[in-house]
């Protein structure tokens, strides 16, 4: 590797001259400033950007009073950035001219690509190709641009941008949607909430929105970054960027769409993107530093919370109201988001005895009822801070009083929230423009304000799962699989395709996977079997590669009773299989023991964008209509299995539902750590796993795989 | 009864007087204008009232340069409402001279009646005894008072009651908690929605939210009540309210608080309001014209909608966008409340192919790109009008065009808004700040439009739930039930307690609800049989009043397979029963046939605010674990039960899941109707009936109650 490839693999990680640069070309400026040639021109020059601009394009001498270049070969140096605005099919000979030219990154505005089909897609792989072959990078192409407002930098263009209400701030947003995402860096400086960095990333032929992301958490810029996506195509990596994140105490606000068939066709429809596996994504969200947001309220609301920048030490919450009516129904969504209310202390109620009306409930939520009125809530500030005092309280949410007193009140407020170093959070109780000047006096001074009572509860529960996970990952940064078993060659056919029962069974064995006793037998021994092979009952079934559905096929018979049904069994089941599927395959009759315990489901696949899952949940209708599974990323240890175990609803089945006896996790644990591993060393060859029903008996007698199928790829 | 007796009652029943009184009485007035009897004083005279304005007072001769009386009395007539804002132990002797001055209604703002505790209930049991003896209506006590905006009645006090900001509009609020609903009324006229009345019902000693939700959905100046209640006591009576809005066309959106455990005791000490059955409110509003809101948010924005008057004919909804991310989320949004996205018809598409770029979808969400912004959106609005005219579409969602443009869109927009009939929603795409008057030029023209796109379309769901149950209402008012049986006369013991199975069994029979064939023998019988009275295998118990959970008890033996093992089932169980409850009653020992099919739990209860309820769901985890089941208000036919059925997530099972047969939904919904029958003519005598299982038998094969038990009060 030669010094200036060398050089061009370092600045491939750093885009602070992208996000920062001293000087940007303009390539396709035009002197129309509402073209999107032109609209650079004037962002980048009447909101307070601090670098160069040189307009390109050989037609015109300048614009707007800037000297114009003729190419990129002639722009001065150093030039950070090349702003492309040209139709799409001259796009990549500007990369080249960057390349040559030693400009480092170029945003591509220009629409054409794979969003509009095959031949879109070919010219993309060929502008990624080049971009990679120039040591440039690119964002986009069809993209609105990189905002810096940090730096005054609007490098991009569209409706967004022009306004002069977007403000700074500790956040950052990449975005696979520019006009959607933009659109709520405007609505968030409306409710005061600034972003210093907001970029779209389009069709992502080179900088993905992880790359962004990964840069904007390490920024001393940033508090924390929104992902607005559709999709990406490195599951793995936006599971170490969640590691990452709750190392570093930042969120990641993430509001994912294309979930729904519909929805994803659509996006499917507009971009190339692929927008498969939402319980995967869901499943990668919950375990990392990310917080789901479903809408742009539960995004402003939950940047609100953060931005006070307290983490609450506990889930526990103390509501403190003036209207009875307003503690019961926080109260209430408390208890629905999973929140606590725990009663306070004896000596925290005797304490609040002491200051409040006697008609007054000190009981949690807390009723100070509409007597605060009468003093300018002096007492209502004794009631918060005496709450606040309480050590089984971990955070607050306080009714904000009204009228013409709340701002004396204000002053002394803002001294009690100082004087704690936990969460607190106002319901404001009337409309944004009664008493403005109070909210924006708590919000100045790090209490948040939030008009609805369901979503300020909805705000301080994304708090604290953050904070919970964040506590969950500093006890034990991560599951480094501790591998039960070593990795182990398994003996498999060269080709793709299903194998039979028995023999994906024994490619179980191989990694400790219990199954039931069963003898595979050639039809005539079956034949001329005395004796049972097995203590009957028995079930019999066809081993065959080519039955993946033995019972469709009629290749099952479950409790066989006797030599004589056993034999019965498997002609029948042999003439039924040839007319089910001529031809097919026979590799014996299967004998085996009948088990019994509580039925679960445990698969395994390769996916294409989180690689090795293991896939876990009851047998029956939990699974299929009711939903009811969760997922792993292999490999995997025994105790993030049990976190997967019991994040089934049905998981009170397996812990002694009404009188039962408990049943054995630890088995079941140890069986998905195992799938997990299996998966994992042999993701090359294995597409799937599907181990239906495993049988989970009661504590201490383990599990065992009744049915099992492994399909090769 | 007398003519004044019968006065007294047409009166009772009227509240215009109450809403717009040609006089008020402030009793307990104050010369200091921010205390609760001053506050109305102020609040009568400087926001526009036209009628007249009596303080009472007998310190005074005048306040605020108004005469002021020393009694009730003494104050001219006619007079049609008391203010009442002196201490609790004043205000009995208040009401009393309203009734000798014959004024009608009166507000009692007073605290410290059932709110405090058994003194106050007392007080207040006076205090609505009193009431009725005079002829007196009353609202409160422990009230915030009645808002008219329409008539600029401001009877009453508080901090909302004194904003300037209040607007009137189509709405009523009917609110339980004052200091709470009027904030809410504040928050809307920020929104640009208006309450032409809002009334705090307070304890609600003698009228009730009911009393005033049905007063005003009859009101020609309202088209829609709001209701914010912890709990009300005539459940019927709220569901005939419902069936009344649905008949009149106006929404009710109800916020009901206290659902949680910790949210009923916060209910509980604020007022003695009782709060318990959230599921049966949540049946209850399903049924009726209301729409259960659970945040502010959810409300403004369906009175939002509810406001543009129109309602669509089906939950077919047209998606437009000028972006693809915002497409797909609105999509996702759509399909996970329930609405559909059709694809639109082959002309519709092939009309919009020729309006839009190539790279367009037309699909529906329809992204018609940013393309818009180069033609100042005609293309936009033909796009919007030819979605419109489909008649595969029933709705629109579109997002609003940003930027100087989209103010001559609006123009135009509106008249293709108006040139259809169909519910038009917008989604506004950016700060509401950026581009306001083309928002307020919208709402001013009937095209709601609301900011975050969760919101929108949470919203529109909301709006079609409505219609939805419109449509079916006026299909088929409502369900009589359709008798499949005539009363019953049963025979049941005098006392209170629980009933034997077999007894039990025996009333069911009486209501046509089927069980298993079974004998029930003295324990000598028994013991001399010869030959079973069933065929094997059979189940054995013990018939006992005294053992409502015969499992526990060791009262029953399933699957016993011959008469020798019978005779000791009886034998053991009998010892069984002795040990764990000496002196139980034992009626004997019952023999029956074990049953098979899936297991379902029917229960009815006579529940103290809705009456008798009969309660359906899966049996085993379904009802216990997952909480799948539903509740349907007896009597009521076979069509309601199958309503019933179909509102659980598992009734996929009923209706033949995985390739198993359909199991006999007409059987079961029969039976449903039955046991509602059964409850509802007997709700005086039969505390509880449950019959767990019964056993759901493939279709034609009927259903069969396992086990039953009925509790008698």
């Amino acid at each position: 590797m030669d010094q200036t490839a060398d050089a061009t693999v370092r600045r491939r990680h750093d885009f602070s001259r992208l996000i920062n640069p001293r000087a940007v070309a303009v390539v396709g400026a035009s002197n129309d400033l509402t073209r999107i040639g032109g609209q650079p021109l004037k962002l980048l020059t009447e909101y307070g950007y601090q670098g160069k601009v040189y307009p390109v394009n050989p037609k015109y001498p300048e614009i707007k009073g800037l000297k114009c270049y003729p190419d990129l070969a002639s722009v001065p140096k150093p030039c950070d950035v090349a702003l492309v605005a040209l139709s799409a099919q001259h796009v990549i000979g500007v990369i080249e001219q960057c390349g040559a030219a030693g400009i480092p990154f170029a945003i591509v505005l220009s629409a054409g690509f794979s969003e509009i089909g095959a031949g879109g897609a070919a010219l993309q792989d060929k502008l990624a190709a080049v971009a990679r072959a120039s040591g440039v990078r690119i964002i986009g192409p069809n993209c609105l641009g990189a905002l810096n407002l940090k730096d005054n930098v609007r490098n991009g263009f569209g409706g967004t941008l022009q306004l002069r209400t977007l403000i700074p701030g500790p956040f950052a947003m990449v975005t696979q949607s520019g006009g959607f995402g933009f659109g709520i860096v405007a609505i968030a400086a409306y409710y005061g909430i600034g972003f210093n960095y907001a970029i779209s990333t389009g069709n992502e032929a080179d900088i993905s929105m992880l790359d962004l992301t990964e840069h904007f958490l390490e920024s001393r810029e940033v508090e924390g970054v929104v992902m607005f996506m559709e999709g990406v195509t490195d599951g793995r990596r936006l599971i170490a960027i969640g590691e990452r994140a709750l190392e570093l105490g930042k969120p990641i606000p993430v509001w994912k769409v294309g979930n729904t068939e519909i929805g994803r066709q659509a996006a499917a429809s507009h971009t190339a993107r692929m927008t498969t596996g939402y319980e995967l994504f869901q499943a990668a969200f919950r375990r990392g530093g990310f917080v789901e947001v479903r809408d742009s309220d539960d995004l402003l609301d939950a940047l609100k919370v953060f931005r006070a920048r307290r983490l609450p030490r506990g889930n526990r919450v103390g509501v403190i109201t003036l209207s009875g009516g307003a503690g019961v129904l926080l109260a209430d969504r408390c208890v629905e988001f999973g929140l606590q209310l725990p009663p306070l202390s004896a000596a925290t109620a005797s304490m609040l005895r002491e200051i409040v009306v006697a008609f007054a409930s000190v009981a949690n939520p807390v009723d100070a009822t509409a007597n605060g009125y009468n003093d300018n809530f002096a007492t209502y500030n004794r009631v918060i801070a005496t709450v606040l005092a309480d050590p089984g309280i971990d955070q607050v949410i306080a009714r904000s009083p009204r009228g013409s007193a709340a701002t004396v009140w204000s002053r002394s407020f803002i001294e009690v929230a100082r004087a704690s170093d936990k969460p607190i959070l106002m319901n404001w109780p009337t409309s944004p423009d009664d008493n403005a000047e109070v909210m924006q006096y708590l919000e100045q001074n790090g209490v948040p304000c939030i008009l609805a009572p369901g979503r300020t509860v909805r705000a301080l529960a994304a708090l604290n799962e953050f904070a919970q996970k964040k506590r969950a990952f500093e006890k034990q940064p991560r599951h480094v699989a501790q591998r039960l078993t070593a990795k182990q060659t398994l003996e498999l056919p060269q080709a793709a395709g299903t194998l039979g029962e028995h023999r994906s069974k024994r490619i179980l064995a191989q990694y400790g996977i219990p199954a039931v006793r069963e003898a595979l037998l050639s039809a005539a021994t079956v034949n001329g079997l005395e004796h049972a092979p097995l203590p009957f009952p028995l079930a019999v079934k066809i081993e065959s590669p080519d039955l993946p559905h033995k019972t469709e096929a009629g290749a099952v018979r479950l409790g066989v009773r006797d030599l004589a049904a056993m034999k019965a069994a498997a002609e029948d089941m042999l003439a039924s299989v040839q007319s089910y599927k001529p031809g097919a395959r026979i590799d014996g009759i299967l004998v085996q023991e009948m088990a019994a315990g509580l039925e679960v489901i445990v698969g395994a696949v390769n996916d294409p964008v989180f690689g090795p899952v293991v896939a876990f949940g009851l047998g029956g209708v939990h699974t299929e209509l009711l939903q009811d599974l969760t997922h792993g990323f292999a490999p995997f240890d025994t105790a993030a299995a049990k976190e997967m175990i019991f994040q089934i609803k049905g998981s009170a089945l397996l812990a002694g539902f009404r009188g039962q006896p408990a049943l054995d996790i630890d088995a079941l644990a140890d069986t998905l750590s195992r799938v997990s591993l299996l998966i994992a060393d042999h993701a090359g060859r294995i597409a799937e796993i599907d181990i239906n029903p495993l049988f989970v008996r009661a504590a201490g007698l383990g599990v065992v795989a009744a049915d099992a199928l492994i399909v090769l790829k």
